[in-house]
């Protein structure tokens, strides 16, 4: 299906507006790397001062050329590039990416520069990329849009290329987008895109990424972002990306106080909480990763495999302390190394020496190399039904031996229904790297990584796209009349969620003595009394919270003690009344809630209640709104599911009960918008299954 | 100072027992690589099948020599090793190395030619190393007294040595020893020494570390560990190296399930509780690492740098999306990356383009590089005291180009009074590698263990030997009376701990219903009753708990309900009486204990208590005895410290009194030696400051 940036990325004719001779500056460097790239299109090079270079017929402007223009590459000046826009736009070049810098990223007059090519871009249609881009590479299509030094063409040197597969890379850094390139070309993966985003006047990083999800030659996507800017873009793409099961990898940078500050000013980008980033990256079962070579490996692992269908890894070696490193490496990462079948063992055995073992780690020995026995036990292993996915350990630095013969394991890799990854302890040998890529194996040189990969492999198997909500869970109401102050009393709160249709205890806010009468008859024993007041977030820590109240006489005694305590130690505190609500049952102690993010609005958020929220950070977030399976889901990945699976003999939780309260929240969240900043109800007490959940105390703050 | 094993890693002569013509087999790999490294000693050959070998005489036997020999390296069949051995030791051979395989590793038979070995050394005070080693190679000596690839010689090839210090590597695999080797050589890292324990007939993994830490020209040390069998030299030679302040980089496997039953049977070592050596690695403040080339870029930082005072990291980058990567890595490490002070701000703006950024992350932008931007970066920051430590993050890809000058570089470099990292996130190559080595930089090429390695640097500088435990603390007391069965009651156990002299809260156990009221009147209201019975572990499973009794009335009904309770649901059960204690004041619950492992003896755990301890394993670990300080760097150390410091305006809790308990139970703990199996006091109550702490419950298990 054709694309709209089709013309961008797959250019018939560009015209490189700024080309220079001299090939050790920029502009000189972009025509030197479209040709040595061989680039098959028509290249039109544009400078007044010259009538040709290298060869090449050099025309005054775009007007001059006569002939049509898919894609102009500029090149020249700031201040000139507003003007060669409209050049291009009058005579309908239809896309251009301005590797210029000297706009938003310096402020002032150069940003109002961008924002003037921005319009442009609307009103004529003609689609840019940048300013301040580095620019664009295509493998299949042989497009060195770029300056960069990593799609250099060395003529002495072969490209190693191990995959079949390719990976595309969409960077809101030029400088990391092709180094993640850099990398990946140094293991053997093709690639088919890589793209810098600049400073994104017009195109977005959303809408880049959108090509790679739609491109039948893209089958990895690696993103590194700083901030998004078209949301609505990038999140439809990363929905399509999990509807069409094309893994997606991303690095989100900004992610520590001085990391936020830079990628602020950096290329202007919203960097944005990087909290919500991660809670959009789970929701679409995006692989996400920080570091960089871990990020490829997952891509080459990817390119190169097909997914597991389960978590038994068998672990081959012929080092035993590099086969115990592996097996500890893969179980670090939660997967299994179960002890094979003995049959299997058995066949192996017949091949090793005696000091070989085939239990698992499968240790062949330097002996069962040229016994063949690595050979057959990668054939054994990958045949079998018991494991899943095979992690071969071996010393790879040999520029002259392999302990595998090509026309063995080409067959067997071809035909692989299984991860097969090979790790060398040793730096792999270019001759190792060159011989295995005949047969599409990639040699991966960090066990941590691997280990990794095959840990991503596995939870990108079994992520699904979790389902749309019910929205009819809660009805929809006027809710406004609710949101009086800026933070609302826990009675006020709750009034609030009672009203949006989530269950809460039977309370009675008492006002006057004279009520509490009534309210216990009402509430019954045993009773906790509560004050309430807009002005008073941290109740208990003013003593105006009394749990555990058995006659009517402490009641009451409570009731006055209460009153007067917070009169002595909040005389401004303006006072509801206080509240009388049952004494819980037992539960384990969760916290549900809601905030509203810049960059993507509301999120619903789940986490262990009390001390716990905070100490160990055991909270998961997700875009409101939320479905119940998804609503379990993120419960699932809580440290605390422990808890809730029924931990040391005590009962299961009743977790549908749970989630069904977080998927109701996570409506009520999406509907009040941005109307309110957080809802947090903590603690919610999770009963044993079937007995449901309580709200015990709520927050609801409105936006300011 | 000498050492005796001077003449086993720096022989004057070298007697190659089993020398060969074939350079293909391992053999005549051992003679090649001694003879490609130059080895500067006397090297005899032995082999009766040859009258020389490439030059060489060869001898019959080594009683043939008639001259005195340093070193034997042994690589004949496994069944003439022996034999060959006592003619080593007939003419004062004075160390062996075996490279043979076919003994431990094989079981049966050839173990006992193993155990015949060892036999021969004690007998003969001949040293041995091996069998099945992979031999050694001294970088200072030129001894290659190894068949490892990895110290081949490519006579094109020009050695790559970016620093001055050196490091050591002792491995219990010779494979994984010569892969460190191979990948720190490839960064330009010096080597002392690299040497496989094989199977440690007689010189074990603890003394050739020995050796490493008394070795002046040894500055850092690697260990890969399976399991330590040489313990006590292995422990002397740990506290030598805290002492004398040399680094200790150790990679432990063996961790997993699996990784474990293949140490266990892997060259028959003593795999271990992983656990155990973690306590034993912090107590002597070893670095931890379980990725080979996250350890070797610790070690090439250490080998290259001096330690950092503090931990605020300049970030110093040329594109900015990587500047932001290398401020979230560090900061991910729990090191700052503060903004610089306004005048060294200013002064780094004066070299860079408008654009540019010099808060921190510095981004000197790559017109910052032609400018000087980025030298007189690294001159400022290297010379301000607001600054710990600099991470250098660019792309050291060219083959032609390089940002900095050798003679601007250099002096700095040796004048460097902290650490100067220089990470490139494209592939560096070996232009930029060789390039910086003559300024004495390791170019690293892996951000996160580039941040890893300066988190750890930090951590070393801080590391403090603990003292020793103060002894007296616990009166010596003979305790075996109380040790009267397997598992003690609640009652049992506090009577030990108060006999040895551990403060135990006013309790009172009841046997009888007459002696409740005399109870009740010592103890007091509110009061707690606890069913004793070293059958029940789990009292309060079993209704053997009541909590808060304020009444003589309450009491006197819980005591009859308790006893009923257990007759019923345990009629077998031998039954003490119950426990009459005072209620505890609140606390923070803490977890503190004893075990006893196999290769280390007695440890001392401290944890978070209650469900914390499991769920977020949140338990640290030390071999006993420790002192009050080192039991409060062990409380430091858990994620629970938050909460003993004071968590969100709760006081601090009583951490000397903590500390001092910890250290009570470590001296009972190793005073008890292999007696107890366990002491487990959970929960602990640490009370406010000055409060003390409450053991509320003690378990204590005899060892079998």
């Amino acid at each position: 299906m054709p694309h709209p940036l089709d013309s961008f990325f797959a250019p018939q004719s560009i015209a490189l507006i700024g080309a220079s001779r001299d090939h050790e500056k920029i502009p000189g460097r972009l025509l030197s790397m479209l040709r040595k790239n061989e680039y098959p299109g028509k290249l039109y090079l544009i400078n007044p001062s010259y009538a040709e270079i290298d060869g090449l017929a050099c025309y005054k402007g775009v007007a001059d050329v006569g002939m049509p223009i898919d894609l102009a590459v500029i090149v020249i000046p700031a201040r000139a590039v507003l003007a060669a826009l409209e050049q291009c736009a009058a005579v309908g070049v239809k896309n251009a990416v301005i590797i210029s810098s000297g706009f938003a990223e310096e402020g002032g007059e150069s940003a109002a520069m961008q924002d003037a090519i921005a319009a442009l871009a609307k009103r004529t249609g003609m689609r840019i990329s940048g300013p301040n881009a580095e620019g664009f590479y295509s493998q299949v299509q042989r497009v060195a849009a770029t300056f960069s030094p990593a799609v250099d063409v060395k003529p002495d040197v072969a490209p190693l290329v191990a995959t079949t597969r390719r990976i595309g890379i969409v960077a809101q850094s030029g400088g990391i987008g092709f180094a993640i390139y850099n990398r990946a070309k140094a293991l053997g993966v093709a690639l088919s895109y890589v793209v810098s985003a600049g400073n994104e006047s017009d195109l977005g990083a959303g809408e880049l990424f959108d090509y790679m999800v739609q491109d039948a030659s893209t089958d990895v996507i690696l993103l590194f972002i700083e901030g998004i800017r078209d949301v609505e873009k990038f999140l439809a793409a990363a929905r399509r990306a999990a509807e069409l099961k094309k893994p997606v990898i991303v690095t989100k940078v900004g992610r520590s106080h001085a990391g936020f500050r830079a990628a602020a000013s950096h290329t202007a980008s919203m960097a944005g909480w990087s909290g919500a980033y991660d809670a959009v990256f789970a929701k679409f079962g995006f692989i996400v990763s920080n570091d960089l070579d871990e990020a490829v490996t997952i891509a080459a692992v990817l390119a190169s495999n097909p997914l597991p269908k389960g978590d038994r890894v068998a672990v081959l070696t012929v080092s035993g302390g590099a086969g115990i490193w592996g097996a500890d490496s893969v179980s670090a990462q939660g997967l299994q190394v179960p002890e094979l079948p003995p049959p299997i063992q058995a066949e192996i055995m017949t091949l090793l020496p005696s000091y070989g073992t085939a239990k698992n780690p499968i240790d062949v020995t330097a002996q069962g190399v040229t016994t063949g026995g690595l050979q057959r036990s990668v054939d054994l292993l990958t045949a079998s039904d018991e494991v899943d996915a095979v992690l071969v350990v071996l010393s790879l630095s040999s520029d002259v031996r392999m302990p595998f013969k090509e026309a063995e394991l080409k067959p067997l890799i071809a035909a692989q229904n299984k991860p097969v990854l090979f790790y060398s302890y040793t730096l792999p040998s270019d001759f190792a790297r060159r011989t295995l890529a005949a047969c599409h194996v990639i040699v991966l040189s960090g066990l941590t990584h691997a280990a990794v990969a095959l840990r991503r492999l596995l939870d990108y198997s079994r992520f699904r796209l979790a389902p749309e909500p019910d929205m009819t869970l809660l009805p929809a109401r006027d809710l406004s009349a609710h949101l009086k102050g800026r933070m609302l009393s826990e009675a006020d709160s709750k009034a609030l969620l009672q009203e949006a249709g989530i269950a809460i205890p039977d309370e009675v806010l008492v006002t006057e003595r004279e009520a509490l009468d009534a309210a216990i008859a009402k509430v019954g024993f045993p009773l906790v009394m509560k004050i309430q007041s807009p002005d008073i977030a941290h109740k208990s820590d003013i003593g105006g919270v009394r749990l555990g109240i058995t006659t009517k006489g402490e009641a009451f005694s409570a009731y006055r003690d209460i009153l007067e305590r917070v009169k002595t130690l909040l005389p401004d505190a303006k006072i509801q009344g206080v509240e009388v609500s049952p004494m819980a049952k037992k539960g384990i102690e969760i916290l549900v809630g809601s905030l509203h993010d810049e960059t993507f609005g509301p999120l619903v958020s789940v986490g262990l209640g009390g001390v716990a929220t905070e100490l160990f950070r055991d909270v998961t977030y997700r875009p409101a709104p939320v479905s119940t399976a998804e609503a379990e889901t993120m419960l699932g990945q809580l440290k605390a599911a422990q808890l809730l699976r029924g931990f040391r003999g005590a009962p299961k939780a009743d977790i549908p009960a749970l989630s069904k309260l977080i998927s109701e929240v996570s409506v009520l969240a999406a509907r009040l918008g941005d109307q309110v900043a957080d809802i947090e109800l903590n603690p919610v007490l999770a009963h044993p299954e079937g007995q449901g959940v309580t709200i015990v105390d709520a927050l609801v703050v409105r936006k300011s």
